[in-house]
């Protein structure tokens, strides 16, 4: 599959007019059928299909783990993905009732009940990482990013452990890339509690609550997190470091895992 | 409303470490209910909220003109809104079945149906702006965003003409910056056919659809389109212009619109 695609554009500069073609991000309607019901269409690039797919069910609570995956087949062509679990959940039951729209990809989460569900739940770890790996990592992830240099249209997503990018995923939603990853790792059996998510996007609530779920004891971005993405974590016992840019960042809650 | 909270943070700069208190943005948990019918959740910033109420309704659908609406209620406290309309939509019919999670403020759209139903519908329009005018307004645009500047959170909207922002909100979601700005024009009948949207985002399908749906001729913005996007403009004959920074800019569809 394309992620970027050519189109005819005139380009403006200053007073000089020329018509070109640029690349633009692809914006690609992804259904996922679970068990043989449609759940949803995502708005994604398309690029690790599969795991976005695993990914954003088992955000949504549908998987739970990796052994209740029966089958996953992707028509990269219709743009769809059939996943097979043994658990059959009441998707009606899902679907209708509450609604969150947040203010990433909306997730048609029960927003109150999420928090509440973690209040009780502190995520218990001995991370500690050194602000020098920060910068560096942070220096790293900035440069992988092709698909944002050639289109400036997507967001990227990175899971690390103090020394090096583990997984690198972009896409034109900041929750499918942070899905995509949250997906490999669970097909994968990478233990989480000793690794970061590196993101390019504002830190909102629902991106913590991700995280959170799969107890990541780190999130660290180059862009802002809200009043309730600090609130969470503090009581979450997760690290939340942003505006990371080259030297600086600013660290929200945790303190004690950073060593300065 | 506070829409910026102070925090406590942890402040690095090189090898300074600064305890220091900051800005961030508030992430506010707004519920609609349609004739006392919980709707949705959106998670949003605390300002303009009834027009965030109405724009969100009317953009899903659920109220058709301004004389649909008999009244509407917000208790900021709780953070609810109370829409009271004419015509008693079937919630469950709307809220069951065929979701679409955008890449911004998920809305449910039954996405395919969405775009299928413009193909027929070429917005006429005989709207023309000059290159000097969309260079000038970008400028004033960007300087607006006073929480922006204050917390690095939020997204910018503004509805303008060729000579003036008419309208501007921010919010840390796209969509509800936008949607405020739709309420507000519905509910003081403004006429759109010769106005334009610009926003600090990038422009996704559903973004162009909302504009589409109220027959704005012109959507302006400092950051990318997707491939479905340029797509849909040129279908709807609307005028799509991206990476207005300085005086550059690249115009993605409806070419005459522009005067060089």
């Amino acid at each position: 599959m394309n992620e970027v695609k050519e189109v005819d554009i005139i380009r403006i500069k200053d007073n000089d007019v020329a018509e070109e073609t640029d690349e633009v991000i692809v914006e690609y309607p992804f259904t996922i059928f679970l068990n043989d019901n449609e759940f949803i269409t995502l708005l994604c690039t398309p690029s690790s299909l599969e795991h976005l797919a695993i990914g954003f069910l088992h955000s949504e609570g549908l998987i739970g783990t990796k052994e209740d995956i029966l089958d996953v087949k992707i028509d990269h062509k219709k743009g769809i993905a059939y996943v097979y679990t043994k658990n059959k959940t009441n998707l009606k039951e899902k679907l209708y009732g509450k609604r969150t729209i947040t203010t990433g990809c909306g997730k048609g989460t029960v927003f109150y009940n999420v928090i509440d569900s973690f209040k009780s739940k502190k995520i218990k770890h001995d991370f500690k990482i050194d602000k020098e790996d920060i910068i560096r990592l942070i220096r790293i992830f900035n440069k992988e990013s092709e698909l944002f240099l050639k289109t400036g249209g997507v967001h990227s997503c990175a899971l690390c452990d103090k020394d090096n990018i583990l997984i690198f995923e972009e896409d034109i939603g900041r929750h499918n890339a942070l899905d995509k990853i949250l997906g490999k790792t669970l097909m994968e059996d990478i233990d989480l509690k000793d690794k970061m998510i590196l993101t390019s996007g504002r830190i909102s609530s629902e991106v913590l609550i991700k995280v959170a779920k799969r107890g990541i004891p780190a999130i660290i971005s180059r862009s802002a997190p809200t009043n309730l993405t600090v609130e969470m974590a503090k009581d979450l016992n997760i690290t939340l470091i942003g505006f990371v840019r080259g030297r600086k960042m600013n660290i929200y809650s945790n303190f004690p895992s950073l060593n300065f």
